[in-house]
């Protein structure tokens, strides 16, 4: 374990096990992605997928971040997930429940188009699996316009918190509440697009999405 | 406007609006904090609040990021809030409806403990307010073992997406369900710490708990 990835506060909640790194980012379908120009940090978010070791990352090829980040410069993916806030009876003990990923690598550019369009379906799959499969593919024009990036994950620590709050002694008496208020995210219902010719049925991985 | 938050990509789905900025911030509780140490960018979510153009950051005194920060390099602190998946016909036009702010800046520490417990009561305000009000506020010993930081928005762009997805007229007679799947999210039933007493009421503030 390298000082880069070492979890310097609250190691009773690090993990380096992969299996609970890929099983948030499984979870997840949203990344903040670091990089440096010139010095200056940028968090970007993006969607991303995953297959064993690596990320998927897609982007307009004009974009700043796919222009940085193909030069092979070190890079940093984050995911996390909230699901909770912990109200405890102090607020120096106020917390969150949550899960996240710190995952450090280089990225590298994917110009075979077979392999790009593989890329681009791991990505969907992983957003909403199913509808790759549904819709219309990529066609050279469109490959050419977006630039695909494979993200090797070098080193990566999981972190989570789960449980209740954890308040002093001598602030358990303190009328106040305490306890956890879940936070998830729900799909509502699906909003059918105008111009889609009535009767055209919701696919059931629309319905059923949950993530 | 500087080159560092030049909107690149879709300029139309930029704005440099302070409201929209703040609008932005303040429907969200979760940031993620990009800041460089030695060359590696690190990304790491932490919960922030705001007041005027100033965001403030916690975390334990022995923390890297705090550590980092206070020393006043450039940094970025990005919030992004998902609105929804959008399912276009064709894979290249899936989109997502989303907010977002990148916010560029550097951050210093806040030493006077009044001033440190304020703008702690700012990001539990900015987390679930009402909270502060009720909960014990930390003492000498806990604000010492606090890190507090003001970040300075030097530079902010917000971008977001909303609306049907947009699909190449060729494509809108396939038979492929198109359309926004809205995502939002949920709190569910507060679970009462195992330690409370029976019968202690769960606040107004934690049963109609938005954000």
């Amino acid at each position: 374990m390298s000082e880069r990835t070492k979890l310097r506060r609250l190691p009773n909640r690090g993990s380096h096990e992969t299996e609970q790194v890929n099983a948030i980012l499984d979870a997840a379908y949203l990344a903040h992605v670091g990089f440096s120009v010139e010095g200056q940090p940028f968090v970007i978010p993006t969607l991303f997928g995953r297959k064993e070791e690596k990320l998927y990352l897609h982007g307009s090829a004009a974009s700043r971040m796919m222009r940085t980040l193909e030069a092979g410069v070190p890079a940093c993916v984050t995911v996390t997930l909230v699901d909770g806030l912990v109200l405890a009876r102090s607020a120096f003990h106020h917390s969150m429940n949550y899960r996240s990923v710190v995952a450090f690598g280089t990225a590298r550019k994917i110009e075979n188009e077979e392999a790009k369009s593989e890329a681009l379906r791991i990505i969907s799959d992983h957003l909403i699996a199913g509808r790759w499969a549904e819709a219309r593919v990529p066609n050279s024009q469109e490959l050419k316009a977006t630039t695909v990036l494979e993200f090797e994950i070098e080193e990566a620590s999981a972190k989570q918190r789960t449980g209740p709050p954890v308040d002093d002694e001598e602030d358990l008496a303190l009328p106040v509440w305490a306890g956890v208020l879940p936070l998830r995210q729900v799909a509502g219902e699906p909003m059918a697009d105008a111009l889609l010719p009535a009767g055209t049925p919701v696919p059931e991985y629309v319905t059923g999405y949950k993530k």
